[in-house]
């Protein structure tokens, strides 16, 4: 930000642990790729592989996109503010899209199929997920995005916005989880018990997503990551401060 | 602490969420109680209902014990830390020694119906979040319970401890959602998606235990409602942190 400063540095760790996440990241969708290409046929969506876009979907989606949107601040942290806010919620944006995709895969297959919507646990959490994950960010554009929203209004309902959003990464991973159990009990109930390959590998891909989950925790909640206020940012925020402070001098 | 200071209090809202805590985590007791007895003919050790302890311990020391256990640096705010500490251990101890019955319950159980052990995604969920729940609670003992831990060394565990000691928490109510899923599979597998009311119970208890999990991570995450060191714990922390200095003026 300074002429003359040398050019920022991350903190030592942090890009080996973001490394880390990308890279089970990735085999997270290799895996979910795996299971379905080598065991359930494939995916595709006028056919009656069309559920099959449903886990593709979500893990693509409420996992890897999900969590990428919220390392945004952790890896561009000597970036503008203005440009990584806007990836932030590009990418939460994008990750919405493709889990309605995934919504609409499972309740078309299951209208063809006659199987009825939303009795089990798993329906119950990944539905509640998906809508609260909506509302967080249509909340978000609207505390962080609109110009109108004060500093002081920012100011106290971020610490809201941050934990919500790790809980709603987490809650994704474990309706992923329930998801993954249910889809084994339906379609190799008989042979899960005796160890087969597609157990081991789904089992594998839960314990990926679980993996992927703590990495990514970790880089969000380590205090010595948060990202640093820039100079610029630390002025702007003092104005503001003392303009709110002075027109309301009992807050 | 100090003669003639006001008596403590503690931040305005803490009580109220550590009370809709402890209204949570009784319900979900209750609920569990419900499910196993008037749907699953009740809980019994030396019978085939063996298994039925199963859902009952882990739900009581991997979920509600272990939540409290988590809170009462929070509750217990203005006690010495000594006597916190002390609880802090113990209802982790209890907690550990009621899952380990829980798990030995499943275990015989599947050895006296010749089901086989191990395979599904609940039990290396659940087997890995007891094993590294026992491993937490052995190196909290050795860091913060002998004497011998120097302060820096505890200083540089401490937030692994608290990172890892949530995650487990949360990683202990995936494992139980995962097996109400199962359970609901193997048991009513035909009338589940009916909307039954064993499914709904089980899957309100499975609602249930995310709300606890949510309660009580927030109380823990809250930056206000933290702990804060008594006045007697600070000037003893900075006559470590000089003698520490003292002895390595390099680290």
């Amino acid at each position: 930000a300074m002429d003359g400063a040398p050019p920022p540095t991350s903190p030592s760790g942090l890009s080996a642990y973001v490394a880390v996440s990308q890279l089970l990241g990735l085999t997270l969708l290799a895996t979910t790729g795996a299971w379905l290409g080598r065991y359930r046929g494939g995916v595709a969506w006028h056919s009656p592989l069309q559920f099959n876009a449903h886990p593709l979907c979500m893990v693509l989606g409420m996992v890897f996109l999900q969590g990428d949107a919220l390392l945004v601040y952790r890896v561009f942290r000597h970036e503008a503010k203005r440009s990584t806010k806007a990836l932030h919620v590009l990418l939460h944006g994008l990750a919405l899209v493709i889990a309605l995709v995934g919504i609409i895969a499972v309740f078309e297959s299951h209208r063809s199929k006659g199987i009825p919507d939303m009795y089990s646990l798993h329906s119950w959490c990944g539905m509640a997920t998906f809508v609260l994950y909506l509302l967080q960010w249509l909340l978000g554009c609207g505390f962080f995005l609109f110009p109108r929203a004060s500093f002081s209004l920012r100011a106290r309902y971020k610490p809201q916005h941050v934990f919500f959003g790790i809980a709603l990464f987490i809650f994704s991973i474990t309706s992923c989880l329930l998801g993954i159990t249910e889809m084994l009990l339906f379609k190799i109930s008989d042979s899960y018990s005796h160890f087969v390959p597609e157990g081991i590998l789904a089992n594998t891909l839960g314990v990926l997503l679980v993996a992927f989950g703590l990495v990514v925790s970790y880089v969000l909640t380590r205090e010595e990551w948060k990202r640093p206020p820039l100079a610029e940012e630390m002025a702007l925020s003092m104005d503001f401060k003392t303009l709110t402070e002075g027109e309301s001098p009992g807050g």
